[in-house]
């Protein structure tokens, strides 16, 4: 199955819907415009979001490229799964259904943890050492993305965010986004979660060498390669999320790195992604621009993680998705259309 | 009474606090803190807003500074308090409580347009030909705005939020505005619902020449000079706000202006405000400069007034409230504090 190209041609039917709102022409600005997009993705109001939080550890951790200890992932998805994190309490306040999914952690979770079990291995391996995956659990773990989407969507989510917990998990962002796009390293290589300058240049050396390591450059092979258990977990659920004309909230940096797969996998996902948040981490301006994304909803300067710029963005979304079908028009609420008047005054 | 400085000593306590919760170190951005700002003012979850909707009209139409017959007010103000319009969408999908007031708008309503009834009078003057309201009046469209804020936390609002409706008071606001600032006219002054350039230049030399016509420069007699009954309302409803300690979301230009004129009776005022939206209209992050207020939360391009601005913002206003409280820390979800153990080992 393929994702259908969006039919940008309906778009004069939306706008002339919106202009017959009761308010002056192009008063909402982005949210307006979102409106539209969101028309061509699906034509109804969106109620209800679904976050898909996969998690997974990076073999790549040994080389030094974090401060943080690997056991920091199954920890924290423990927490989400009880109510705890951030994740939990935007998800809860904003009315969104919230997932947690082990795809690839290093870690037993018992049966109370109440995280979900999609299992394909126990971390990825070492990139410098070989492919991250190896390329049928790879695939596997797409297959996990997509029945996550698919269920999601059996249980009535509307639409689709995607989170991610995973210690490591930038270094292999940036480098699945380094190999897919032309951007270098070192512009799209941030200090996660609180590296100094010299520990920087070290997390760029470490990701050079990998992309010399690993000279492929078809998608599934990058992911395979460069990639994690929860990015291709990712990638899978967007193309299946796509597939279903359903529109994605699109979260931070690790996020779009499987975006960008995806997209290199189907050149027709992106016109489904609704950029949510400009992440603090270097370089995710240029990832969503050379997905063709424009200028996120949120530049809140979050760098957490776990869905959150999605979710903080959803009430927005929310918003926009509502407009052509809830709002009053001039004539719905007996308003004076002074655009109208005008033009047919002759001075319009 | 006046409005009690905050303490910003504070600040320390609850950024140990937000340090101490199960994320890594400043990774919530923005979010994190607008959390410890909210503390200041308040030290409580906020999960109840409401947005009080002021409407009159203003004399200065006569002077074609707008292209929006006046009747569009009033027709308006029916459309919101029948459940129609952006605002009352926004409200509803974000859980607002909404109030649709009239305080000086040209129009007899009727008990069953359910708008409420606080009205001054039928409309400011024309300021350029004389002062827009007699002071007596003025104070009483201040009182308004208090009696209504004092209602509305009997009422239960942890947060509020105003919003207006008034056909040509873009017009007063720049006026206000420019009186109370060092801002030029031109600088403040924008095309409002459409006005071309040549348009924009009547507008602006209307502005100029009632600031002439008007030299007093204290907040009242500005106020009384150039304002209307719902600028007035709303200038008295966030002196009412900020004295009972209560956070105010600020929308866009027309309240800005208001929040101006506020802030000039009582400096202390502007320490309540959280700057919500960018408005699309000329100037307006001028104005925002000027009051001492930092990056609002959204920059959509809206201008729409109608407090849609601060009604889009509320639900990460609400998240970032809920920070502080509701989010675990690392010691309540038992997830190591990777920066604790860094510095424990001398490593950071």
């Amino acid at each position: 199955m393929s994702i259908k190209a969006i039919d940008f041609t309906r778009i004069r039917e939306y706008e002339t819907q919106l202009l017959a709102k009761a308010m002056p022409p192009n008063s909402l600005g982005r949210l307006g415009s979102l409106a539209l997009k969101l028309a061509l993705i699906k034509e109804e109001p969106l109620d209800s979001l679904s976050l898909l939080l996969f998690a997974s550890d990076h073999g790549v951790v040994e080389e030094g490229v974090t401060h943080s200890p690997q056991q920091i992932t199954y920890q924290q998805c423990c927490n989400f799964a009880s109510g705890g994190g951030a994740c939990s309490l935007f998800a809860s306040l904003n009315h969104a259904t919230l997932s947690v999914i082990d795809v690839g952690v290093n870690h037993s979770f018992a049966k109370q943890d109440a995280v979900v079990d999609c299992k394909i291995g126990y971390g990825t391996k070492n990139f410098l050492k070989g492919p991250a995956m190896e390329r049928e659990l790879c695939l596997q773990a797409m297959e996990v993305g997509r029945n996550r989407v698919h269920l999601a969507v059996k249980e009535g989510a509307q639409a689709i965010a995607f989170g991610e917990m995973g210690v490591g998990n930038t270094t292999s962002a940036s480098a699945v986004s380094a190999a897919l796009t032309n951007l270098s390293v070192s512009e799209i290589t941030g200090k996660g979660s609180g590296l100094s300058d010299t520990e920087l240049l070290h997390k760029v050396a470490v990701i050079e060498k990998a992309l010399e390591l690993h000279p492929q450059r078809d998608p599934l092979s990058v992911l395979c390669n460069l990639g994690g258990y929860e990015i291709a977990a990712i990638c899978g659920g967007m193309l299946e999320a796509a597939e279903a004309s359903l529109p994605i909230l699109l979260d931070g940096f690790i996020v779009t790195s499987a975006a960008l797969v995806a997209n290199a996998m189907d050149e027709h996902l992106h016109e489904y992604l609704i950029p949510c948040h400009q992440s603090g981490m270097q370089g995710h301006r240029n990832m969503l621009e050379s997905l063709g994304c424009g200028k996120p909803l949120l530049d809140l300067q979050m760098q957490l993680g776990e869905g959150t710029g999605a979710l903080a963005a959803w009430p927005l979304v929310r918003l926009a998705s509502h407009l052509l079908t809830d709002m009053t028009s001039f004539s719905d609420a007996q308003v004076t259309d002074s655009t109208k008047l005008l033009q047919s005054m002759g001075l319009a």
